[in-house]
């Protein structure tokens, strides 16, 4: 089996790539072959005995999408894109990735034509819901979103169902609730704190809460992410009937709550590393997101997430501390 | 004031043209000019006072779109569109005119910038919601199209409130349900026998039902449509909050009712030139269409429709047709 990972050297893609090396194998077929895209060349996975092919790409830029798929990938893992504070920032650059990029991807597919037909699976956001919201935002719940970058997701998910009908690829849309614990430097999405105010504390930084503790948010862990793109790309491609595009569970809680687990966690030295910063923008930008996901659909088709803020921090200190923090 | 009407040679942008250039005014002020846009240059309005610009342009076309609104037009009514049969035969035509067509329109007013913000009223289809549907559509059901014409409108409502939300235009979405009784020749829209049915009988001339009579479906007036349009325009920017796609109202009825009501008005004779003969691709496409669709947010922001059947073949009839019809 070949696979193409667009995003490759996003935190999502790395964690992914590290998977399927490791796995060997995808929906019980093994894996041959790895391509890996991204704006800039990602790394070569370590300990994969398959082929690995690295490429540095835009796939909105003419011919790139095709260049990206001459090697007739059975999988597109299709996790390119601009994060939401930087859609929002940079109007011209979030269209040109998120949704051009997108197209251009589906487009190459279609240009192929000659009964080639990869399986798609594309992250979207639970950004493309935006408020009011009922309590608990049910699958059939209509896209209103609130950011640009909500919009372009929203948009993807529109096209990739419409390529799916038409017979041109199969796939999954997977709306991914805020991943959190995210290693590394904060990156540039508005939701980028909700991983911060762990993240820091737990590496003796200082960490800044931009929003009121009794926001309400849904999380998973950047393992349960991986899974959730690993289940999806093993379902049946009939299973999801004309309604490709899933929201995926998660964990629900406010602020406070992440706080007081982590306190738990790593104690009080610890959780008072997190200093209340108000900052305007992104608290707007977050209070038009949902706060409760149901994700029935995805439950039921098998997709799983943490069932505790707790067992997500733990999750972050195992896979990228080592299993250690600076107390 | 100066109106662009997009689409203007079709039957709702010339009835529209009419209805403007007779009122002379939209929302109480006085209409100075009238640019009408089309692939083929629409026909000037008669007996209307100010000053008429007409042209034949494709706006997904490079510099088109800037072209058609160097005069600053205030009010744009974006009515350009293949229609769904269309749209679903010829997938490059259908994304070219829906989606890269109303995109390059709004990047046009974007590139603009100075401070230039029309009003642009979108005619969308209740086409962007897609089977299987509850017994009423409520206003904040998903969007799930079956067809590429729902998804490219579905696609266009998303960048048209994004644009509005970013303060590029202002601005609303109205999803049109079936405009029966389209006068004229028969168009390549999937929905074209709901008019035919009517049309053709009381022309004296034979029809064809392609759909089981036991098809529901939502209907109004090409006079209700125009309606809809001039009354969006005339909303208050901010009376719709940012949720600025509408479900339009219209009567709900099924085949059978729409054919009772015709035998009533116009006879047994007329009713009996409709002929059965099923169509397999307009009835797929017909079934994954809305049945009934619940308007509430629409009937309380003042939009209104016929209340029954009968009365929209009663202004075909006055309309269309001169208040005869052939026995």
């Amino acid at each position: 089996m070949h696979i193409l990972i667009t995003g490759a050297a996003g935190m999502i893609g790395r964690k992914l790539t590290e998977r399927l090396a490791k796995d060997g194998a995808l929906d019980g077929k093994p894996v041959d072959k790895l391509t890996l895209l991204d704006v800039a060349a990602p790394a070569t996975p370590a300990g994969f005995a398959g082929k690995v092919e690295t490429a540095a790409a835009d796939l909105a830029a003419p011919g790139e999408a095709a260049k990206a798929i001459t090697g007739r990938p059975d999988v597109i893992f299709h996790l390119a894109g601009v994060v939401s504070g930087e859609a929002e920032l940079d109007f011209d650059k979030g269209y040109h990735v998120n949704l051009d990029g997108t197209r251009a991807l589906l487009e190459a597919v279609r240009a192929i034509g000659d009964g080639y037909r990869p399986r798609i699976i594309y992250t979207s956001s639970i950004a493309v819901f935006g408020a009011p919201f009922p309590p608990s935002i049910p699958d059939d719940f209509h896209l209103t979103p609130l950011t640009s970058y909500g919009t372009q997701k929203a948009i993807g998910e529109a096209l990739l169902a419409d390529y799916i009908r038409r017979g041109i690829c199969t796939g999954v849309g997977i709306r991914l609730p805020t991943i959190v614990v995210r290693p590394g430097l904060p990156n540039k999405a508005a939701s980028g704190f909700f991983s911060g105010i762990i993240r820091e504390p737990l590496a003796g930084v200082e960490a800044v809460l931009p929003v009121p503790e009794t926001v309400v948010h849904t999380h998973a862990s950047p393992r349960s992410a991986i899974g959730f793109l690993v289940h999806a790309a093993g379902l049946a491609p009939d299973a999801l009937g004309p309604r490709i595009n899933l929201s995926m569970p998660g964990v629900c809680c406010t602020v406070a709550e992440q706080m007081a687990a982590l306190r738990r966690i790593a104690g009080e030295r610890v959780a008072a590393r997190i200093r209340r910063e108000h900052d305007p923008l992104v608290a707007r930008i977050v209070e038009g997101w949902p706060q409760r996901i149901e994700a029935k659909r995805a439950r039921e088709l098998g997709f799983k997430a943490e069932s505790s803020f707790d067992e997500i921090i733990r999750i972050h200190i195992d896979d990228d501390r080592g299993g250690a923090f600076v107390n």
